[in-house]
């Protein structure tokens, strides 16, 4: 891969699903990022030296020449914005707004639900042990996967990818999302089009690099 | 105002901050939309006609010449591609990361932990009363407050507004979330930089004509 040197370095972990999309993100514009892994069982993200770069305390971050670019879609945006090729999104704006939509139910409908703060809360809050955790984290995983399915089956615009034939932000925000259901013993079997989308990601070497098994953080 | 008139149709209700998003960002942009109410307590949003609409079930949806836009921030996204005077979005990637950064966190990191959905989940499976789902819902929220007081206070691009001294994506983001915030209890002298901005917005007509207690299906 003939990767352009860019002095990048995200700061993620190799199981958060948002470090997972902007993984993806850089692969797929050909950016070779340096890794900075953030500890989050350690709390890491809480420790002052981490805040000092992202006050809200979560992954990702991305630093970049003086600058420290956080929110995982806020970062994809940008390298969209300044590496248009290949590009994430279509050209025409009904298309983007579709593939921002597909993006953002598990952006903002699956993955803040079921991440690692919400159930260390419900675990120390309100005692609930981990079969309890798994059972929520994947009531949310099936109400979002199942609307997600409902609006790529059978849709003219749905291709090989979640939009046309091309990966987009919508592949990049389901795949993680797909692993994490996965992780909580959803059974995909019930969304054969995200699942058929999924395997064609996973064919592809920007998708699979950027697996969490693959990372040097993870154990 | 000079509306411009535009075949739109807003699904909304008058309490969602997901629809109030959107209704200010219309306001902004000038485009007189028809409005839809689809009454959340009542359960309509997960009825047919509704699904047929959204297969989410969520509120907003935003129906223009034949298409059904979904998702909030794709809507907005949408608008300010499709109607770029005025702009939500400063002209620089940095400019625009930042702000769509400071909407993130609202729209991904304490919104869809205290919606109604998520409030009626705790209720039902876990025995939650009124008291305890307004705790979960400051927790939350005052989470996500706190860092984006940290990420806007002294800021040298905060201005008036979260971005400069126009409004932009990151207020229409925020003045809904701090109505919630407002709503369960919580006390938001402790974000002095988030209610000064609050407060410039209420001043602005496209802010004001939004707020849930101006619309027609308001109780």
């Amino acid at each position: 891969m003939s990767a352009r040197v860019e002095t990048m370095r995200l700061h993620g972990y190799f199981r958060s699903s948002a470090a997972w999309r902007v993984r993806i993100g850089l692969n797929l514009k050909g950016i070779a990022a340096a890794h900075a892994s953030v500890h989050l069982p350690h709390r890491e993200q809480s420790a002052a030296p981490y805040r000092a770069l992202n006050p809200q305390g979560l992954v990702p971050a991305l630093e970049t020449e003086g600058q420290v670019l956080v929110q995982s879609l806020a970062i994809l945006e940008w390298l969209e914005e300044t590496h248009p090729t290949p590009p994430f999104l279509p050209a025409d704006p009904a298309g983007r707004a579709r593939v921002r939509a597909l993006a953002l139910v598990p952006a903002c409908d699956i993955h803040p639900l079921q991440n690692l703060r919400v159930l260390r809360y419900l675990k120390r809050e309100y005692g609930r042990d981990q079969a309890a955790l798994d059972t929520w984290a994947r009531h949310w995983n099936a109400l979002g996967l199942e609307a997600l399915e409902a609006m790529l089956a059978g849709h003219p615009q749905t291709g090989q990818f979640c939009h046309g034939d091309a990966p987009g932000l919508a592949d990049i925000c389901l795949v993680p999302q797909l692993g994490s259901a996965r992780r909580f013993g959803l059974d995909l079997r019930a969304y054969p089009t995200l699942s058929r989308i999924d395997a064609a990601c996973a064919e592809l070497p920007a998708f699979a690099d950027a697996a969490p098994d693959r990372q040097p953080d993870a154990q």
